[in-house]
């Protein structure tokens, strides 16, 4: 077999064969295919696209390329979430503990933030004393004990999607539907769980801008999820507003403690336990109504904020660290009040989420170091109204230099408006 | 300016920008540039194509990239000619001294062959003592002082042609119509002369399988040859069957001087006229038929023939060697005889250029050596009539264990038929 036959084949619009796919990934894997090679074939998938039984196939050939994680020891009860990334997400800090709390069993590999988008592995590394970093069998062993890990990304996992992305980025072939589809995919399934929830966020913070390529994306990562034998579902949630009103790694998991307390904070609340209960549903071959209930009910009942504070704790955290009143928020503090009247209309996520990282709560290359205690508060989001003088957002950094930028900006980020326009759920689409 | 931004443009379709070619190809001859972004931007223009602008650009970037042939010293009267590549196509060696003997300055550049299709500059090795390789300033020296030298590709013209081919090979990017025409017109533009005929072959034995893409090819070509300043036609010409009767090394340049002497083989005849009186009309700016009349005479009055000698022996090359009767044709001679009798409706160019190389004649890979004298000369044509017993063709060769299976491709490769089909003109366009 030789790799110019493959790309002349899918150059010419047909497709590959399984064979063909996993002698690409095998040999771009082991570096007996050169990048020249690889690039000329991702280009030509970019045009001329994959179906599904080759996005499928080559999915499996990437998960399988490197290390993967075997869950089977929980039989059919392993769950899994996958973010497609968004501005103050913390729904993973959520949904985990609210499904371990309900039987699942959640042993989650996540990563760490780059741009204006925040990751899991950032956030727990805020709390004081967390292992992110747990040997494999201290991992399996928590999972088994109390039903709940989350660690960083760590072995050989898909070593081939690591590749083929880095040349994707750099060649103009990273928009492409069945490689991004296969490029997430593969981590999941290497990852190892049986039920999988996707977030495919739609909007100015998220990398799906319109619902129409968003739909396009999840569909084809459920179809591909169910052809590599897993229970699967996507939501398409709203991203054009930041999700919740802490951005910042010790921020945002204060505020996951907040709703897991039932303190109301009613964007995010409806986007986890819409998460949640669609896993739960998943996991347990449940009705989506009673799964819901039961989503509900382990929230207002205190059992998930209980499920949190094992987990930190199991996991090293000082759990009492997230919940006090740091002098850091006292001395370090900015706050921006409105020079103007009016409905806000719109927040530029992405920009705020820049904002963030300009405070120090995030990194813009990767070797940056992050301040874990920086970020932002809002208090007024879109449709409040906002008086002349009211306080519109505080910042929280150790970079005082920053804020007159971040102000800057920030104003730049918000719209305003005479009149409220009309109220929509964050949950676009459930796609099962 | 950033390679990316390139492949990017190009893949959503937009038209580069001179500065965005140039510093492609610039980087790219200067190993700035990687071959992966390389291969992803011949992707995304064999899906894309390039616009005549576009492709003018490229070509003369990539003309320009190494050394180049100043004919100034010519003014307008400098003349070339380029092939396409054929089978049995010793043109170059007919058309060049009829051009030098009506007063044009043929200061010629040739490739060698390679697979079915030979090169002028393994014909000239052809003869005893002519030196392929004269230093620069002979080589000009003799087209003023006699208006005619053809010499091998030396010195380091067109690099950024050569890297760009080699990685279009190996990428499945070889077959766009912007980098065919740009990797030949590179090569004319940097070999310097005002005047061009290209010479492109359509059929069994050529590159271009139909008329249709041949047309688009050479109506690229003569685009792209005119804004590059040059005055330029296009003749798309048969390659059906193998042009003249002689095919092999020795073998052709005997076939061009019998032409030269008035001898009428008349299908070579007609090609090299056609093409002789186009590149006149074009270097001394006459009406066709006057060209046509001009270039006649050269032949008929035995003018071109004095010039070829007078070239041949200038260049080192033992004249009378070509024309004598020599032992090895008495001693390496394998007649083929025909086992039936019928019309021959067709022969397959493609497979006899392959069959004179298995009897020596071509190399397969770049590193093999030529047999000068071998190749084949064939009796009987597509439409001759042949009767059992008839010889069809004569092979020659030092590898008499060959001749075996020469024969049987030899069989395959004609076709019968009980009646004679329509004589159809050799020269099916010409484009100006």
């Amino acid at each position: 077999m030789r790799m110019y036959d493959i790309i002349l084949k899918k150059r010419n619009g047909q497709e590959l064969r399984d064979d063909e796919i996993n002698f690409f990934i095998n040999g771009y894997t082991e570096n007996t295919i050169p990048d020249y090679q690889a690039a000329a074939l991702a280009m030509a998938i970019y045009f001329n696209g994959m179906t599904d039984k080759e996005t499928a196939t080559l999915t499996n050939a990437m998960a399988f390329s490197g290390n993967t994680l075997d869950l089977s020891v929980f039989g059919n009860l392993s769950a899994d979430k996958h973010s497609t990334g968004g501005v103050g997400d913390k729904t993973s800090l959520i949904v985990a503990p609210i499904l371990a709390s309900l039987g699942c069993k959640v042993a989650k590999m996540s990563g760490r933030g780059l741009g204006h988008t925040g990751g899991t592995v950032d956030k727990l590394d805020a709390i004081p004393g967390y292992r992110v970093n747990l040997k494999p069998d201290e991992f399996i062993d928590q999972v088994k004990q109390i039903g709940i890990s989350i660690i960083g990304q760590s072995g050989n996992m898909t070593p081939a999607d690591k590749k083929l992305y880095a040349l994707r980025d750099v060649t103009a072939t990273v928009e492409s539907i069945p490689l991004i589809t296969s490029s997430i995919m593969s981590k999941k399934i290497a990852a190892g769980s049986k039920n999988i929830i996707l977030d495919v966020k739609v909007g100015s913070g998220a990398f799906m801008k319109t619902l129409e390529d968003a739909t396009t994306l999840a569909e084809k990562m459920v179809e591909i999820g169910k052809r590599c034998n897993r229970n699967i579902a996507a939501l398409l949630t709203d991203m054009n507003t930041p999700l919740g009103y802490n951005i910042g790694n010790l921020l945002e998991v204060k505020e996951a403690v907040y709703v897991l307390k039932g303190e109301n904070i009613s964007d995010l609340r409806e986007v986890c336990t819409a998460l949640a209960s669609n896993l739960l549903s998943l996991s347990l071959n449940l009705d989506i109504k009673e799964a819901e209930e039961r989503v509900n009910d382990a929230i207002d009942t205190g059992l998930a904020y209980k499920k949190m504070e094992e987990w930190i704790l199991a996991q090293g955290g000082d759990f009492s660290a997230i919940e006090s009143d740091d002098e850091y928020y006292k001395s370090n503090k900015y706050e921006l009040i409105a020079q103007k009247s009016g409905y806000i209309s719109n927040m530029n996520a992405q920009d705020i989420g820049t904002i963030s990282v300009i405070l120090g709560a995030g990194r813009a290359k990767k070797e940056d170091l992050i301040d874990y205690k920086a970020g932002i508060v809002i208090n007024k989001k879109t449709n409040d109204f906002v008086k002349e003088g009211d306080l519109l957002c505080t910042f929280y950094t150790m970079n005082k230099s920053a804020v007159k930028e971040a102000s800057k900006r920030y104003i730049n980020a918000i719209e305003f408006s005479d009149s409220i326009s009309e109220e929509k759920s964050l949950i676009y689409k459930v796609i099962r």
